[in-house]
């Protein structure tokens, strides 16, 4: 039962709930691209990571998105479980951005758990509650802070999830991930560029002086 | 016992959960205008309205806000309990936009409740649930829709709240509302006005088009 490990609440459930998780759980696979959830269509429940790394995010009719989360290894989400949320009417989609593997609870079960369990419901409050506030720190990103400020923080943060100062990605990419235009990313980059702070080739962006952006960041 | 009316869990706490409600429930009447939470100062707790109109904001550094929702009678708001949210880490304020009349939990009985509670804790899960979608569609329309649709659905929201097609408002005020500038809401205004949508005085905005404005809600 490694995945006990992975489920917060386990020691909180009583045996018989425990029994109900150990027969409905699933494990999976998945390389990176795979899109393992879409609400529009099946509800996959509540996920909870062992390794790599998964995004969830919401999508326009155009085709722009919003990146909502990120999860790595032992983070749980309910984002995947939203046809158990009442009044959450959104199509939030996640996809692996790396080889990831998770367990995931089905909707059903998950919904009879967060009813009857105090331990679950409380623990799936403050999940939300999370969520909520990574969500208002997004919105404050976007509403308030000029977009040098957050082009330079999305760098630095990719840098260090990828462990790495030479990020292999795109423009277009980089602009779905933050709500805006190609043309947008493309501008900031280059003034970037003119600064040395990074140096642009095709398909990859070094970032050539992490004090400079820091310093951007923390204006 | 009037206020067991406006706390959609009353009938399934235990006699001493009542009675200790009971014991420290405020009721409170506020004029319009007062503000009635700071987060960075006292915790209100959990809020019911009576009657009235609250608006909750975030606000930035430099006095720009954000409305995150208002409340309405028989409305119940937790984002004045935010002390007992875990993770919540912004300072969301509240303030009365009509004279309100309202009862209030303090956060400390509110917390016991909600973690030995299950009913509680599971209206409270929904409630940030609701919560949470809001707040995505908040961001949808800011990322997604352009300004003109905003702006009227905006003034058509604030017409029907207002059940008058003068809206007694500064561009300020509006500019605050939707987290842009002044003069980003004037420069839309007058378009409206040369459009024939609205009309505008000092101090007024007569909405004399609804259909136009809907037409343009809906595009």
């Amino acid at each position: 039962m490694e995945y006990s490990n992975y489920l917060p609440f386990w020691d909180k459930l009583t045996p018989a709930q425990q029994e109900k998780i150990a027969d409905v759980i699933v494990y999976q696979k998945v390389e990176k691209g795979t899109r393992i959830h879409d609400s529009s269509a099946d509800c996959l429940g509540l996920v909870a990571m062992k390794y790599g790394q998964l995004r969830a995010y919401i999508l326009s009719e155009d085709g722009r998105e919003i990146t909502i989360s990120r999860l790595f290894e032992y983070d749980v989400s309910l984002l995947s479980a939203s046809c158990v949320m009442p009044d959450m009417q959104f199509n939030v989609l996640i996809e692996a951005e790396k080889d990831s593997g998770f367990w995931s609870i089905p909707a059903c079960l998950f919904k009879n758990l967060v009813d009857e369990s105090l331990a679950v419901s409380n623990y799936s409050r403050n999940l939300l509650s999370s969520n909520f506030s990574e969500l208002m720190w997004l919105m404050e990103q976007i509403m308030w802070k000029s977009f040098d400020k957050r082009l330079a923080e999305f760098l630095l943060e990719e840098s260090r999830l990828e462990d790495s100062a030479v990020l292999k990605t795109t423009h277009e990419k980089i602009a779905n991930h933050m709500g805006t235009a190609r043309e947008v990313v493309t501008r900031m980059l280059r003034y970037f560029q003119s600064e040395g702070m990074v140096k642009l080739t095709r398909g990859t962006i070094e970032l050539t002086d992490l004090k400079k952006l820091e310093s951007l960041q923390n204006t």
